[in-house]
């Protein structure tokens, strides 16, 4: 496909854009040399930073836009501008000129144009938003991260789905293992959607690699590859565990710079310190994908630095390359057909 | 109250019962010389242990039980051990014989027993689980942590309540801070029960001390000293950061064992890392509570070694000393006379 290498960019979201945008995707042209970047943002700003740039300059095309959707913005408003750079990337994606659009800005406003504009894909019932983080066992997906505080069993099992693919694309894993986060691993823990969402994915045709509940403790342990929750426990889990993950990380500068003992302490030890700092560096865990959509839709956090811009970059293009949206397609089908034909459904002993 | 310095000790609960708990008590004897225990369990096993002891044996009587409610035991098949040492402490706080009860125990038995024999608070539709962990600003109380997956409005404004006391007792803080945990900080996020909640909460007499809606990260961030919440919400929130903060722990560890300068490093920083590993040390806030009952009953940790029992024995006098199940009592009539006075309800403007 002639659009797969190309990527639409909102230029104009993220605090500091979009000077950090540009900077992301210098650095995210050098890595990946055949994706093209369709720019949306105002010419008159963006135009001198990319003469400015060596590879970006290359391969990237600026579309002015007058508008800009900023970070406060109710998402009904941000709907009413049709000129808006993210918009217009959005719009891009619809009319096919790109495989996938890139934004750091208002996230609620990404996801209204997102589901308005390009709509569910067949069989999907409600997008998701999926991360990747670290576990003690290598990197871990989480999906949903909030988008969905209503939902039902058949929900979480296409989060499952979707969560079981993004984890064979982007980790690059052959059969990733995947859990629903309930509060306790035995089979009657949690409500009766946790419960039923858990008998359709015992009977699925991935049930070999559904591990069953997992609990809070597991994500960082790395117990499933893929953790499986409502968008209200998936969105206050992470943000629990970034925050335990920042005290800490306050509590050992604070001690390392306590006197010169620490320091000189910190200065022996330093390359380990700094390999840990970098493996759970937030930026390398950087954009979060919203998947059940026509089209690949990632978002970058509002405050990252152009290296985390460009890693979000990377997934956005991981995706692309490896046709996500397709294999989603086919295990629904998979899953649908194993549901509907008693057959193939491996009954209870 | 002659009661009142009365605790009724489950010995055959945890891991490592009836040892630990016996060794624990032993410290906790010599921090309260005036608390007395009644332990109950097998007299022929912990009768010599407790024989040997320096300072418990003057402070404790022996109560012997047949039977021992085992950690994989059903709660409704522990309902119907008349004889075990946890059904027996617990109804020694029925009888009026001690002002509360601590076990190390399985939680599901522990919780059942408690809400058959002791029965909810006059005004309180559900008992909650609530525990003291660590952050940035100090020590921090969530509730609840895992008895509620089904809950309302007036849950949540019940546990604000019993937690803001908690932590009054407990933490000692003159007016604590609480906010409800969501997905957001904005009046409109959340579901309608959190919204309903915040309202109530808004015009309820402790309004001044509501902070409104908080964040995963605001957990540890310290940003309240209540973080209240439903029980899966706050099982899955506690699990995930004591979660990732044993994952940095382990990966410290391997970074300090990683060659002989780390090593050196470990030992110039080492000061400040012990006390870094001590403030962050489990046993230190080892003691969950279920609050919202007739007498107090204090959670151990099933692993705690015999310090961690000592600091959940700690927990369990503060608030019998303090009166706390008078204090909510009183906290429950203020709000409903404020709900039910609209003369008292601070009006909207």
């Amino acid at each position: 496909m002639s659009r797969s290498n190309l990527l639409a960019v909102d230029a104009m979201g993220g605090d500091d854009a979009p000077a950090m945008v540009m900077a992301g995707l210098e650095l995210a042209a050098a890595r990946h040399p055949q994706a093209k970047f369709l720019i949306y943002g105002d010419e008159a700003v963006i135009g001198p930073m990319l003469a400015k740039t060596k590879r970006l300059k290359t391969q990237a095309v600026i579309h002015h836009s007058a508008e800009t959707v900023t970070g406060d913005m109710k998402p009904t408003v941000a709907l009413r501008l049709r000129d808006s750079s993210m918009r217009r990337a959005i719009d891009a994606v619809h009319g096919g000129e790109a495989a996938g659009v890139i934004s750091a800005g208002n996230t609620g406003a990404l996801l209204a144009l997102s589901k308005i504009v390009l709509k569910t894909l067949p069989g999907i019932d409600r997008p998701a938003m999926a991360a990747i983080g670290p576990s003690a066992k290598g990197d871990v997906v989480m999906l949903d991260l909030g988008l969905n505080v209503v939902y039902d069993a058949r929900n979480l099992v296409e989060f499952a789905l979707m969560g079981e693919i993004f984890a064979r694309v982007v980790l690059g894993l052959p059969a990733p293992s995947f859990g629903l986060l309930n509060i306790g691993s035995e089979e009657g823990k949690g409500d009766e959607t946790l419960r039923s969402a858990a008998a359709t994915l015992r009977d699925s045709p991935i049930s070999g690699q559904f591990y069953g509940f997992v609990e809070g403790h597991d994500i960082a342990a790395g117990t499933v590859d893929v953790v499986v929750t409502d968008g209200f426990t998936g969105n206050v889990a992470l943000k629990t565990g970034e925050g335990a993950l920042k005290l800490v990380g306050e509590l050992l500068k604070r001690v390392f710079s306590s006197g010169p003992l620490a320091k000189a302490g910190y200065l022996l030890a330093r390359g380990g310190l700094q390999r840990l700092r970098e493996w759970l560096d937030p930026r390398r865990y950087n954009g979060a994908v919203l998947l059940g959509l026509n089209g690949v839709v990632v978002k970058s956090h509002g405050g990252a630095d152009a290296e985390g811009f460009a890693h979000a970059v990377d997934v956005a293009l991981d995706m692309i390359t490896h046709d996500f949206n397709q294999k989603i397609g086919d295990s629904l089908a998979a899953l649908d057909k194993a549901l509907l034909d008693p057959a193939t459904v491996v009954p209870h002993v």
